[in-house]
């Protein structure tokens, strides 16, 4: 592969996301030629626009930078409050039950999937999207933004719902009415080549996590290498929702280990335990401590008890998980499956099929719905509306941040730019070792050795190591040391005797921004 | 597969362990000839002759015969007090190292392998063997055998040199001369099918305690079915050995999960806390806390300090993880990798390569061995040398036992028998529906379905289940229930969404006996 090479696949990832966004009029889009003229940097490409050109949306652009201000614990307290006072909870309740019925009624049509989690998941999936993740809708490959992972991948109408409500062009109503069929951009899975605001393809349970992991990996690990005292240039978050089938999985157990040695502050995990399995009652096979677990494995643990509406207790548990900076922190969150409808809540019959028209009717009846089916209430429409704009506000805050950054830290710019873009620098290429025929033979890992060992000193985002065989399949990078907790700017990653985890957290590794090359 | 099939079998099996036990001149042997006449019982067939002719062996006879009296309890206070007074700590200790040398010098022979764990492990390795575990060398599938599997099975030679000093025929010394030598008994990771005595093939780490507890769920499974308050016909013990590797594995946390969560009080596994692996300190990648996760998996853990020479405290957890009959225990063993080499103990040096002529040279004096490599000590061989004709006398007890089982409840020993055997009941395939091109399209998981229904009706040894879809691949068999904690004769085992897990371990139901069909 070859520099140029690359920078039209970094084009080609832009091109493709706005192809998919369809014909959204929103003024701050970019348009494909831009995109194609544009050299490199596409994490930053979509942010040239105003942050602002409505008044409705300039006092919540000062929430927004009151929110950025300084460290985290200050930008949390006034989320919170902000959010306490800004939405009424009634609201709250209307958005979370749109959330329900979008999922109800996109599985209705298809006559197939996951109901479930959605109705169980939506108040949490509510708090995350509308309240606490920072992101830009219009434009899904911002550098800076949080992350989120559906480990749960089947229960994906949820994200969808709220891709939907937050504004990106990759989920509209059509889509939504698409879901499952032939060339939807909502796929029964979420599927990251598909569907821009999707970050990791997730479905087989336990996968999700681990890519997640891959993604807290990554800003640690970037945000060692290039904050500055003066500048936290690299700062978000990854969350991610997991179920019991996740929890159940090996994989899950590699990753959150290592996540918990990595001392990972920034990876938030809600676990929906909603003791519903597609053979019944989780009681049948899985009556372990998650908590004890987890405390084991070097994470804090929140419990939130009621997760159906109990939106104070959800947003006091990531205020809490913030604020535990040095572990990573999972939130345990008891729900019901299936919430709403009277007759297959809580049980294996909601998880994976149409509720039925009839058992649609009831719920719609239960949760006080009059609306048709994909209704989005003007008033939940309106509420949402703003993430366009004040998406757009943080992402051209970051760029005004990156502009200062580049400007006292040209070489720390020009390095990170290259990561964000996953341009390769000119001639990297020289740097490989050249053989010859006449070349002594020599084993191919030692080979490969030397190959990795040149590639590092003129990649600045190649990353990576060995489940515990460094020293046998010789992918030590001799001068840098390990990724460790307290040394996260390190490139050797000691995954231990984790195979699975590691091909699933380098998969993460590897989406956070195209020039990680783990 | 037809009946007369299967019980080829089971005869060729017994043929084979016969043919691997060479040219022993051991009276209770069952020559070649009488196995293949025997029609059926293989489980059984060695203990034909008399439990003992020799006088040197009465008295330990009456210990045995104390030893498997009633109740788990008392048998297990005697053991435990007879070991302490009959065999004295400088005995143990020269034993011990009899077992490390054994390893030492077959790995230098081979100069291949791993030395350091059978150099830390030696002293429980010692005690399961020599003090612990129900065997008889003469017949490996005495079917109430205690089962010992070696997850960490890149440390065989801790097992082969247990296996030759315990009398099993399938590790002469020229076996362990011949260690990873090509058509040798004495491969570099165990493999049940070449070495009678070895109930599992282990190396692929995490595996070995997955079979595990397949093999204990078996013996839990029979045991609820076949045991009388008046016969505990079915009554042995698994043991495990896994170390960091295993520990840091996926599939080891899924099935500690399921242990947990059905109760195997039977299954007792020592953690080999050494804190290397191969690429250094298990720092690196691995801080969790292992006990604590046990804990919240709802095993029971004990915590063994001085696993190198703390023999007393090695006993007194075995004899405590019996006495927890409701979980399964852990016994976290801190030991040092390569004890009592100088140069090269707790480093990774140790763990997969041989010691060096030097460092053996000094390992040998550091621990006061005189001898020459592959020597055993004439009075540790005189200490091991009871082993076979204590082994034959339990089988003979047992076999003792089963025939006044048969005589009480006919129906029951039959199909035990039939189970411990793997000989199908005549005709079983007339219970098997059958099909013309006439008959109707069906999906073939539901025709599936039917003929698994169909077999369970005519094979007592039939039992499975499914990764959480038994709803959807429909290998629910319909006459039974779940396989559970406090139902464990029933035949529907729920694994959860732990597939990994569930292959291991059915591995293990299928090598408890053959007549047990996962």
């Amino acid at each position: 592969m070859t520099s140029s090479t690359s920078v039209t696949l970094s084009q080609a990832l832009l091109a493709r996301a706005i192809s998919h966004h369809g014909s959204s009029s929103t003024s701050d889009r970019v348009s494909l030629s831009a995109a194609l003229t544009l050299p490199t940097f596409s994490g930053l490409k979509s942010t040239s626009s105003s942050p602002s050109s409505s008044s409705s949306t300039s006092s919540k652009l000062s929430r927004f930078q009151r929110r950025r201000l300084g460290a985290n614990r200050p930008v949390r307290a006034a989320a919170v409050e902000t959010l306490d006072t800004t939405t009424e909870t009634s609201l709250v309740e209307k958005s979370v039950n749109t959330i329900r019925f979008l999922a109800i009624d996109a599985v209705e049509k298809a006559n197939s999937g996951h109901p479930g989690l959605p109705m169980g998941c939506a108040p949490m999936g509510h708090i995350l999207y509308d309240e606490i993740m920072r992101y830009n809708p219009k434009n899904p490959y911002w550098f800076n933004r949080d992350r989120f992972v559906l480990s749960a991948g089947h229960g994906c109408m949820l994200q969808y719902a709220l891709l939907h409500l937050a504004g990106y062009d990759s989920v509209k109503e059509e889509d939504l009415k698409g879901f499952r069929q032939w060339g939807s951009k909502t796929p029964g899975h979420p599927e990251n080549f598909e569907t821009p605001g999707v970050e990791v393809t997730t479905g087989p349970l336990g996968q999700g996590i681990a890519n997640a992991v891959g993604l807290a990996l990554a800003e640690k690990h970037l945000a060692a290498r290039y904050n500055k005292p003066d500048s936290e240039i690299v700062d978000h978050y990854t969350y991610v929702i997991l179920g019991d089938g996740c929890q159940m999985e090996g994989i899950s157990n590699e990753v959150a280990s290592l996540a918990g040695h990595w001392g990972l502050g920034k990876l938030i995990a809600f676990y929906d335990d909603n003791h519903i399995s597609i053979d019944g009652d989780t009681e049948i096979a899985f009556t372990e401590s998650v908590d004890t677990r987890f405390e084991g494995l070097g994470w804090h643990v929140i419990w939130v008890k009621n997760g159906n509406t109990g939106y104070d207790e959800i947003r006091a548990a990531i205020k809490e998980a913030k604020a535990v900076t040095d572990r990573p922190t999972l939130i345990k969150v008891t729900t019901t499956i299936g919430f709403g409808s009277p007759n297959k809540a809580n049980s294996y019959s909601v998880h994976g099929a149409a509720l039925g028209a009839k058992e649609v009717d009831a719920t719609r009846k239960n949760l006080g719905w009059p609306y048709e089916p994909f209704h989005v209430p003007e008033d939940v429409k309106s509420h949402w509306s703003r993430h366009a704009a004040e998406g757009s506000a943080l992402e051209a805050e970051w760029n005004a941040k990156f502009a200062e950054y580049e400007k006292k830290y040209k070489e720390e710019a020009a390095e990170l730019k290259s990561i964000i873009t996953g341009e390769l620098p000119a001639g990297w290429e020289k740097a490989l070792p050249t053989y010859t025929p006449e070349s002594p033979a020599d084993a191919t890992r030692n080979l490969s050795q030397a190959n990795l060992n040149a590639l590092a000193k003129v990649l600045p985002g190649l990353i990576g190591g060995s489940a515990d065989l460094a020293s046998s399949n010789m992918t030590l990078l001799k001068s840098f040391g390990d990724f460790q907790k307290n040394t996260p700017e390190e490139r050797n990653v000691r995954f231990g005797v984790r195979e699975h985890g590691m091909g699933a957290i380098c998969n993460g590794i590897a989406l956070h921004c195209p020039g990680l090359i783990p």
